[in-house]
């Protein structure tokens, strides 16, 4: 089944949004054993998406369209989608329904006639439900081709994209092959030391092959089998994962979609220990990060961020002698912060993060990206100084995964002081 | 000029990796008024590359390619390009040498034999200098279209698109149209209200178009007028723009690349008042996110991530009873959190923020959503009662886009207690 994706729209053609839904529905598709031949982007014109519609069309059983199904003037792919087919815009009464509905449920606001718009769909389609948004997409078939209309706004698109048409594409793919895939998140090496520790596992020509995908400041290593049958690529994936993950040891965080953050979290619920934080450098990004996850508030019970040398003293306790000997951005201050916290908050762990993000501030004794991170825990402090590279932005995002890690570890009882080679 | 672009490569029609050349491509030639009008992704597989070329080449003047040169096996766009245009691939000398200083400069390795595929590139090109990686580059021409080959490395394809194939492009563009926008971004309205207040102002016809993009939870109105000289352009471009920042008012928040983060942190430092936070649903997300803007530490003093009772009444000085009596999500524990955070701290402003975020913890009288944002400053204290919808994620992104665009409108003296359609 030869399968093409199109995306519509102004800012995605002019460069001004980067598309993510082509690649989600080849993901998605992926993993089913099915690949996407081709794709194309093309801007909110009614000439070109229907020479898009008609070139792909003629190449593909399955073309999946996603942008320009919105309520405004710009929006074309409908009238687009109909012209192509030779069809006429006619009111889909359900569509309607569900567009005033759901415009007043989102809105709170009388609904207005532009809305109307979205209920405009070629004749002899069928309706794609959106359980999450106004526009409803459309499914049709034009010379042996079935064609999918979704709206661009990914999070709508991708509930659309599961519940109806991977179910009616998967339905009608013939003799599927079995493409099975395993990802491994990593975080602490560099590729290239990855690369050499994973040499020799890959054997395309056997249909086992290996990609690293590198996404700052994690790696993934996705292990991909393809074969006629389940056993076959169960008995080339298997043993290559148990090799990669005993490689890799400590430095595996998580396998396929986990998080980091959901990893801490789990061990967190299980450990039953509490933690709190005492931020400077990083301004709050640790505490957001381990709030994201829903329950956090089982272990975590707060946080400080610590900006100002008084909030260091006042809400930490950290003496006013201390910083003025050694500094705010110092071992010593980072194991008071750490062990400040903890014995504030009455958590079992206090992790502290102190350090100089740039792009000022820096010294030569000092340089921009010099972070000490430390973890006061029953059992003692560990602290430890860092020299991270990059951006502020970057500077930041390494403090809070090295910090983050380090809970991991710790709670996984490994070693903590090891080395970040970011 | 009819302008196409083609990305090659395994890993994006695969969606693993996003391509973003074809949006860097894009965004560089609308600068100088040249439209891509046409994009497409294929995979490594010379009869997919062979297709697409021959396919762009009858509808475009000029095909930009990236991806698939480099030196293993799975890369096959040169070979691809000559078999679409008829030629025989032969060795190119002055390709050889580069590839040779190249991979000996990047690898201190012996060069392999390997290497010598990426001199081959189809009879009659031109080659298309590297400056910074060994693959290089080829351009020929066939039946009338321009045809670019570049590697996909984004900061390899760069320089040569910017020291090579824009100049050539450009040189050849006839009757170059002017191409000037203006982008404004907004927070608060909703698509629809957008919509009907910026009704009437773009005149297509005389070449004004308005397009509005919407990313959660702010949208931005890009205003783009085209003509053939600059005063044309400018004539149709000011008035237009001084329209819709009339029509949107408080809404708009900054223009072009500037941030509601940056447009926040710039009035802080003009207004030489100083800033803390206790945060409890929002979790550090609105410290991380005014701490992200080099130079915060000059307003903002500290946050208080107050996720436990015990810590909101320690260090907020938040009464127990009101928490017994009212409830942590209350409006009056979010006015006792910001006024008791502006006063610890001795900051000119306390912003605080609770709620529920879900997804469990809600009731009827407070569902998930429910959150109460407060914001104490020495003319007093206000309080407000919002009801977010969506995930736990986007309960929180828009708490705190709400908050901090507090802080926007009471820096520029706006009214804060409007309402959020989002």
């Amino acid at each position: 089944m030869k399968i093409s994706t199109l995306s519509i729209g102004d800012e995605l053609i002019c460069g001004q949004v980067t598309d993510t839904n082509a690649g989600t529905i080849a993901s998605l598709l992926l993993v089913e054993g099915v690949r996407v031949q081709r794709h194309i982007t093309v801007g909110d014109n009614e000439p070109d998406i229907i020479g898009a519609l008609s070139e792909l069309g003629r190449v593909s059983d399955a073309v999946i369209v996603t942008g320009g199904l919105g309520p405004t003037a710009d929006d074309v792919t409908s009238l687009a989608a109909a012209r192509a087919t030779g069809r006429r815009l006619v009111i889909n009464e359900d569509a309607r329904a569900h567009v005033r509905r759901m415009s007043g449920k989102l809105n709170n606001l009388i609904v207005s006639p532009l809305n109307d718009k979205q209920a405009m769909i070629p004749a002899k389609s069928a309706l794609i439900p959106n359980p999450t948004g106004t526009a409803c997409g459309f499914q049709l078939m034009q010379n042996g081709c079935h064609m999918f209309f979704m709206p661009g706004v990914p999070s709508e698109m991708i509930v659309m994209l599961r519940e109806t048409v991977l179910p009616f594409i998967l339905e009608r793919v013939p003799l599927k092959r079995v493409i099975r895939s395993i990802s491994l998140n990593l975080f602490g090496p560099c590729e290239a030391e990855v690369d050499e520790l994973l040499r020799g596992i890959a054997q395309p020509e056997q249909g086992l092959t290996l990609g690293i995908c590198v996404t700052f400041p994690w790696m993934k290593v996705t292990l991909r089998s393809e074969a006629d049958n389940a056993d076959a690529v169960a008995g080339l994936l298997q043993p290559a994962a148990e090799t990669v993950r005993e490689r890799l040891k400590e430095y595996c965080f998580s396998t396929g979609d986990v998080s980091m953050d959901d990893t801490v979290a789990e061990l967190f619920l299980t450990s039953s220990l509490t933690l709190s934080l005492a931020e400077s450098c990083s301004g709050g990004l640790i505490a957001k990060r381990i709030t994201d996850v829903p329950g956090s508030s089982r272990y975590f019970s707060e946080g400080a961020v610590t900006y100002s040398n008084e909030a260091k003293i006042r809400l930490l306790g950290v003496p006013a002698e201390l910083l003025n000997t050694h500094g705010a951005v110092s071992s010593e201050c980072a194991s008071a912060m750490a062990e400040g916290i903890r014995l504030a908050s009455g958590s079992n762990l206090g992790l502290a993060v102190t350090g100089i993000a740039g792009p000022d501030g820096g010294s030569e004794e000092k340089p921009v990206g010099t972070v000490f991170i430390s973890l006061a825990a029953p059992d003692g402090c560990r602290t430890k100084r860092f020299r991270f590279g990059g951006s502020r932005d970057e500077v930041r995002t390494l403090t809070a995964w090295t910090a983050i890690d380090w809970l991991r570890r710790y709670l996984l009882k490994q070693d903590i002081l090891f080395n970040v080679n970011n």
